[in-house]
């Protein structure tokens, strides 16, 4: 079974609707609200070991870190601010405390950052280390961006750059590599970022018709967006916002510099539509938050599919691409 | 590293106070609350196979059902009603689809016990099956039942009986004895039932002054409350309810049953103080939701631990006991 086929089936159970729920499965998060003025988030990442990531590549520090700004980022793909999070840990025996002290020191440093408090969570011995983190956001209930709100004729966003963490991916694998002139590419591996400050801004200021984040790479995320949205996506190779250096990794991997823009993943950036209308603030925003934001391509009405236009070429790459590093 | 240092490592680095933040670590749940009428608990349990239960033993659709249980289990424990659930699930290779299906079965039966939905999870492969599930419950704030508000001279209640799930699984841990004259020990083991309507009753009707689940045994879960709550506590040897064929299966198995009874885990019974003016109410409440409610003990001015009282001799059993099948 494929991860996907597997969250396809659960997610076809489950799909009713309840008092207090706005959103069920099938989103970045779930949405629930009481009679307050305010809704809350929930979302859950699972990273387990050999799976989504190697403790000797990944620091227990930047490891801490980089299992909240996963689920950070959920919260940030609907426009909200991230409040509680609750741990779960399964520690195998070669977990030591110092590790697990460098670990909590990583969660704390992105909990400060976001002003976010760790509430509570399990801890379990195991075969192998498993970190689950479900983290709660807040947000107005009128200002939620989902996924199924783009409309055909819209403009198709990507903040920061692309590949960069599937570079840095395919650089710690070639470990016979000195990669100290590419740092940058492992950090945004090994420690990525959530865009919480500019998804608030789109979501605050009604400027995005839908957003997700770029976990799994904009082939599959943007299909995800083209379901819901029940549209066509096309992005245009020439307009991926890729970092300088890219090129010159890809080519001593023997890779291709778009493949790793498009189909790699955990680059955590935010993926949006918006109206054409709002091209000239979405740009203010841009400048405002020091956040790059690229226009990679457009939407069509027609079935739920994305292209990848190239050369005047059009390559149907729905839900292609990543499968993390198992 | 014992589960119970790492938890406390962890408590101890995170006791801060935030807008919004009723109760942080430290409690069966978190309780956050925003503008609203009613407040939010979350709490999550893990569920690691081999620690927690074996798949040999545990039928796919049992162990669904335990898996939401546990979780709601600590819903009831603060009183509250349970509304939302995440799942997280790490599968590995000896995972079938059709296991998986039943396991669902078991989820959707549990939470259609309880009118609560799933709204979001996550999914990975790996080498170990790991369940893990995120409760999110709501009830009003004024009525939440927190383990810190025991008073002394106050008495210490327990639901149903003590010691049917370990003897249970001490009976599966036999693997040649034929167990069928005793199954309903089994099935307290396997099928496990929260009591949320219970605990809903006693927290509306605050007739519960602090409260937890059974999870890890009597000594352990007292403990938890003598400490939150600065009171010693005194448990009767004679009063714990038992099954009247728990002697028999623990001579069988040669143990003791009042030890399976006091260390023994996974009762998933409510544990509960009230001042003793509420003895009538508190039997009217067993009449009427038919659930025996049980005087175990009584609470003391005194350091927070716990003493077992046997043909008058005190033990002191704080904090011993149960630490799962590992």
């Amino acid at each position: 079974m494929e991860e996907r086929a597997v969250i396809d089936k659960i997610k076809h159970r489950y799909l009713h609707q309840a008092e207090g729920l706005l959103k069920g499965i099938g989103d970045d998060c779930a949405v629930i609200s009481d009679s307050g003025s305010l809704c809350w988030l929930l979302s859950s990442d699972l990273l387990v070991e050999d799976t989504h990531f190697r403790c000797s590549w990944h620091d227990p520090f930047l490891l801490g870190r980089k299992s909240v700004a996963v689920n950070i980022s959920d919260i940030a793909a609907m426009g909200g601010t991230p409040k509680f999070l609750l741990t779960s840990l399964v520690l195998p025996g070669h977990i030591s405390e110092d590790w697990l002290d460098r670990w909590q020191d990583g969660v704390q440093s992105m909990l400060t950052e976001h002003s976010c408090l760790l509430v509570g969570g399990d801890v379990s011995g195991g075969k192998q280390l498993v970190v689950d983190i479900m983290v709660i956001g807040q947000m107005h209930p009128d200002k939620v961006v989902y996924r199924s709100g783009a409309l055909h004729e819209e403009d198709i966003y990507v903040s920061g750059n692309l590949g960069s963490s599937a570079a840095g991916l395919a650089l710690l694998q070639n470990e016979e590599y000195d990669w100290s002139e590419f740092s940058e590419f492992i950090a945004a591996h090994l420690n990525p970022q959530p865009q919480v400050e500019i998804g608030r801004f789109l979501a605050e200021n009604e400027l995005a018709t839908s957003m997700q984040d770029l976990s799994d790479g904009i082939a599959t995320d943007l299909s995800h967006i083209c379901t819901a949205s029940k549209i066509t996506g096309i992005i245009e190779s020439d307009c991926i916002p890729m970092d300088g250096k890219l090129p010159q990794v890809a080519a001593k991997l023997s890779l291709d510099p778009v493949e790793l823009a498009v189909y790699g993943g955990e680059d955590y950036q935010l993926l949006f539509t918006a109206h054409p209308d709002n091209r000239e603030k979405i740009q203010s925003v841009a400048q405002q938050t020091g956040v790059q934001l690229t226009k990679v391509g457009t939407t069509f009405a027609g079935p739920p599919q994305v292209f990848l236009e190239s050369n005047g070429r059009r390559t149907d790459i729905s839900f292609k691409g990543y499968q993390h590093i198992s």
